[in-house]
């Protein structure tokens, strides 16, 4: 059976921007006086601004101030803003969309940033305005809610449960099961493959080249690339 | 049996320096001319810059041109030198090297950088002079060849054999592997435990710190931190 339509996670899963998001909330933590190792942070990126840092306030014992949390977003958001001219597509990324479009397959974005932090993503990779993209800024939970993904798979029209999710972290598998929808993981945000196979993900590719190689594997037509 | 020696990496695995390493290759590729995603460098990372430089560009499919490596390397040292001041030892660092002493069990520092590189975290561990600090100087090959350990365990005046190898890289445990030593892997460097698992690892430990938790899981008296 062929998915009614695929559900795309932004950073990491489409455009290389995650080692930057870390180094951007490790710079935050620490003028916020708060030392936290850069892995454990990576592996929270993915989640919303909000969620994260509540998570990471969590690890470090500190009490979740929400004035704290605020000002954590407000100076990952900037130090993120320095690093917008590095981020690039992921490679296959721009094939896969426009291969999914020829193929007729509707297709959406659906991403734990706010739409300002977004902007620069979808623009490197050419998203068109007739392309729903949900962002934090307009559902009341972020990932691993499922709220981002039925959202987009609402603005779609299709049923959740007939499409695939497709991120790079665990965040993006935990809510496409709890979503009830198929989750396919990419390696390209620098999780390993345990940590996304034991998140529920059905198959679990490299980057956005590798799965378009590989689409067959969800029900579509592969593109030899 | 109670190891002979340990036998420690430093980025990643008593300096959280890896992710810094990481973006100055990010930058050291970029200003060649050569797109690579930022996954693919991490995944690399332990290995000496010129074997590490070498397996990009063969990734890349580009000539491996010995001008272009040492250009490449010279540009990530400068890069990599402007994140100095960010370095700190990993959670729990100090205090195990600093338990090892107490336990009378002998330890020596193997790395892949070179000295020059390496100066700032062993100065933010406080390594005192008289501990055998092995980098990629002093050997014909570095990791995943086992020169670094066999050297490190030579000074230290141990069997390889009766020593454990403490590493965050696959590089690190292949190399323990190929030295016959017992390989423990830590996941303070950003890989997955998977990956670490499937390269040898005996047992897989968050940081520096929880090591210290379980030392008697490798024969010898644990802390309770």
């Amino acid at each position: 059976m062929q998915p009614s339509a695929i559900l795309f996670d932004l950073d990491g899963t489409l455009v290389d921007s995650v080692y930057y998001h870390v180094l951007a909330w490790r710079e935050a933590l620490e003028e916020a006086g708060i030392e936290l190792a850069v892995w454990r942070i990576h592996r929270k990126v993915g989640m919303s601004g909000g969620l994260l840092a509540q998570a990471l306030l969590r690890e470090t014992g500190r009490v979740l101030d929400p004035d704290l949390i605020d000002s954590l977003q407000r100076t990952h958001a900037a130090a993120y803003r320095r690093f917008d001219d590095r981020v690039q597509p992921l490679p296959g990324a721009r094939d896969l969309l426009a291969h999914l479009t020829t193929l007729g397959v509707p297709w959406a974005i659906a991403t734990s940033g706010r739409l300002e932090t977004a902007a620069v993503a979808l623009s490197v990779l050419g998203v068109e305005k007739r392309v729903p993209v949900v962002t934090r800024d307009l559902v009341p939970h972020a990932k691993p809610d499922p709220d981002l993904f039925i959202e987009a798979a609402r603005r779609l029209g299709v049923p959740i449960a007939d499409a695939v999710v497709v991120g790079d972290s665990v965040w993006d598998l935990l809510a496409a099961r709890r979503a009830h929808a198929l989750g396919v993981g990419l390696l390209s945000g620098g999780y390993g493959e345990d940590e996304l196979t034991t998140s529920g993900a059905y198959r679990v590719y490299e980057d956005p080249r590798d799965l378009l190689r590989h689409l067959d594997e969800i029900g579509l037509r592969s593109l030899e690339v």
